[in-house]
């Protein structure tokens, strides 16, 4: 298994454009087409917010169908979210205006779509037309083409997050390559922000669904900027068959491959996500092990990631370990503070600052120290069992309060 | 019912006292005592966080004993929590210092005990030891002594909180009153940081449970200031029955007298603790009306006023509504998007920004005059049902990263 180039573009048969619609008048790329010739079988997940945007309730009902994909079409600006009955309308056009682009080469029903942006404001429709009817002459396999895609779905993300891995099933180079976007509102509860996988596996809908499905618990429902979870996460994956692998129908050894490499493709893409996360100086990392179970691992590792004390300590660099403690005591699981380690770790170094219930009496300066280092990670043992779990997340910084005081000008 | 000056001190047969122990050496006082001659019966709501501090343990021992209570005493500086059993050991010797310097007129464990401050640090005893002698000869019912002991036990605040009451009761005068402090690791989950309540009612400790329980899921358990449940959260009520009125020891119309005061003296004390929120600009107010049950308001008010997203956009004056009903979306609770209508509203006015379903086009420049001002509220309409409820909290602020950030310094 080994990483490539190509993002989304690294799978076989698939292509993809950039261009900008002028969505929020800026001058940078604001619309992305992804484009497969060969059906796609797809599976998703999404937001569990009850306020569920336009095009999350388009795609739902894509995927649900289990009719074949051919085209994805993401914009960044506006998040159609809160948007009525004319928010569905616009998804409509777009997806008609999409099969019109290719000449009704696909049908309008074989489109995803995405949104990601500002909430309550109305798409320009005409202006998302004309740059659909552009992107796709311009579709290409190319790495520059998958990278023009991520950076087009940006908003507030500071770097694009793309990644793609080669590896080996029945006989055949299979590929899977994603890209995603962050970097506020991220407190996933089904699936991230906007996240679209591609391959060129030959596996069927089902067993790609459950693969997902199991997947987003461990990466990117682990992540945390800000504990608002979005109207409008989407993770999708579209999978073409053009490595033409004997078909995946079953749990086998090929299924077990296809999942190892769809956890580090979305452990990557969900860790970049937290790294950049608003206002960012720190990627946050808690690792929780020796728990009872992978529930109560989960529920700590999160509940300490998404501390907004905890955050501003370690913006701080300081080794408020009473507030990671704090952390874990309300996330609802139930366990023995007296038998709990807690250590901040990273490149730098090892430090243990509590130690079975009570105070180590640590060297502080070595702490901040530690703590300094653009990445560190708050290592748990739980003394309990032998289950694990990480959450990734960012500190809170004043960068972070000057991006959402006034988001919207 | 009247408001009436005197605090803790307003209800007959309480004194007070505060001291500097030095605990955190700084020059101002950090302990304070409450004291009644009359033994007192005792109620008490604690932090639901499994990280339990040392004298959150010993109160909910001694409230739960049904011993009377004579004392309690409060610092402010450390919080003795994460402290093992030594801290247990401290609490054991605060009581007995107690005890001691009253003669042993009162004895050990009719003492309540409270601490807020930094989490994980053992206190130092030999100071308490001299502070508590210090302050049984300055024990005074004055409105000074009450005043001075809601200043000593301030830790980030920048404001004292006391608040009273004067009604009657059975053809008899009586008084309730309070002190409270936040200002950070406000999210309570059972009841707030450290509140004590004094009244000269006579009531059953059964009945001043019942009520006490009761208040708090209006009052204290709905605000947030930062969505981090303390490991120290306290509140109780100690009654003397110096008013001499019958005891009220059924569930008539004394019993929703005496409900209606303390939740005006509750809901005063639980609002300024969110408008002296750490950093914070504005006092934030959530109003969940024409919600389909009473849980269902809690419960999206709440999510509301702990959005973090939401606090920035009120810090930048920024009418970003989308982000209200984003957080009414992940709340938790189920309800249709298309029947909302969403307000800011204060002093200044009241502007419409969200009608069933479908944004509002508002004018921008009133909307910012409106959120220019100190307070303001987010009234939400369900149009599903009868129930209300109200959540208080306020903006994040650079402010609140400033005193986050090195807290501990």
């Amino acid at each position: 298994m080994i990483a490539v180039k190509g993002g989304i573009c690294a799978a076989e048969g698939f292509m993809a454009a950039a261009t900008a619609a002028k969505i929020k008048s800026k001058r940078r790329d604001d619309m992305a087409m992804i484009f497969s010739e060969k059906p796609c079988v797809v599976a998703g997940t999404f937001t569990s917010n009850v306020v569920k945007a336009a095009p999350v309730l388009w795609d739902r009902e894509l995927v649900d169908s289990g009719r074949p994909v051919h085209a994805a079409v993401i914009n960044s600006g506006i998040a159609n979210a809160c948007t009525g009955q004319l928010g569905l309308d616009i998804c409509k056009e777009e997806a008609d205006a999409t099969a019109e682009a290719f000449g009704q080469v696909i049908s309008a029903d074989s489109v995803l779509l995405a949104s990601t942006g500002i909430i309550g404001l109305q798409l320009p429709i005409e202006k998302m037309k004309n740059a659909i009817s552009e992107m796709v002459p311009k579709l290409e396999a190319s790495e520059a083409a998958a990278t023009a895609a991520s950076k087009a779905i940006m908003t507030t993300d500071t770097t694009n997050k793309e990644f793609a891995l080669e590896f080996t099933i029945g006989g055949k180079k299979v590929h899977l390559g994603g890209m995603t976007k962050g970097s506020g509102m991220i407190h996933p509860q089904m699936c991230t922000m906007i996240c679209f996988l591609t391959t060129d596996l030959s596996i069927t809908k089902e067993l790609l669904q459950k693969a997902l499905s199991e997947n987003v618990v461990d990466t990117f429902n682990m992540i945390s900027v800000d504990g608002d979870t979005s109207t409008n996460d989407t993770c999708v994956i579209l999978a073409n068959g053009a490595a033409e692998n004997p078909i995946i129908d079953t749990e086998g050894e090929d299924y077990e491959t296809f999942k190892t490499a769809l956890l580090q493709v979305s452990k990557t893409l969900a860790r970049e996500m937290a790294a950049d996360g608003e206002g960012a100086s720190h990627l946050f990392t808690v690792h929780v092990t020796q728990a009872k179970d992978k529930q109560e691992a989960r529920t700590i590792a999160r509940s300490v990631v998404s501390s907004t004390l905890t955050k501003a300590a370690i913006y701080g660099r300081d080794a408020n370990w009473g507030r990671v403690l704090c952390a874990m005591g309300y996330s609802g699981a139930s366990f023995d503070p007296n038998k709990v380690n807690l250590y901040f770790v990273n490149d730098i170094g090892k430090i243990e600052v509590f130690h079975q219930g009570v105070p180590v009496d640590f060297d502080e300066d070595y702490a901040s120290e530690i703590l300094g280092y653009q990445e560190v990670t708050a290592l748990i043992e739980m003394h309990e069992g032998t289950e694990e779990a990480t959450a990734w997340g960012c500190d809170l910084t004043h960068e972070y309060v000057n991006i959402n005081a006034d988001y919207r000008s």
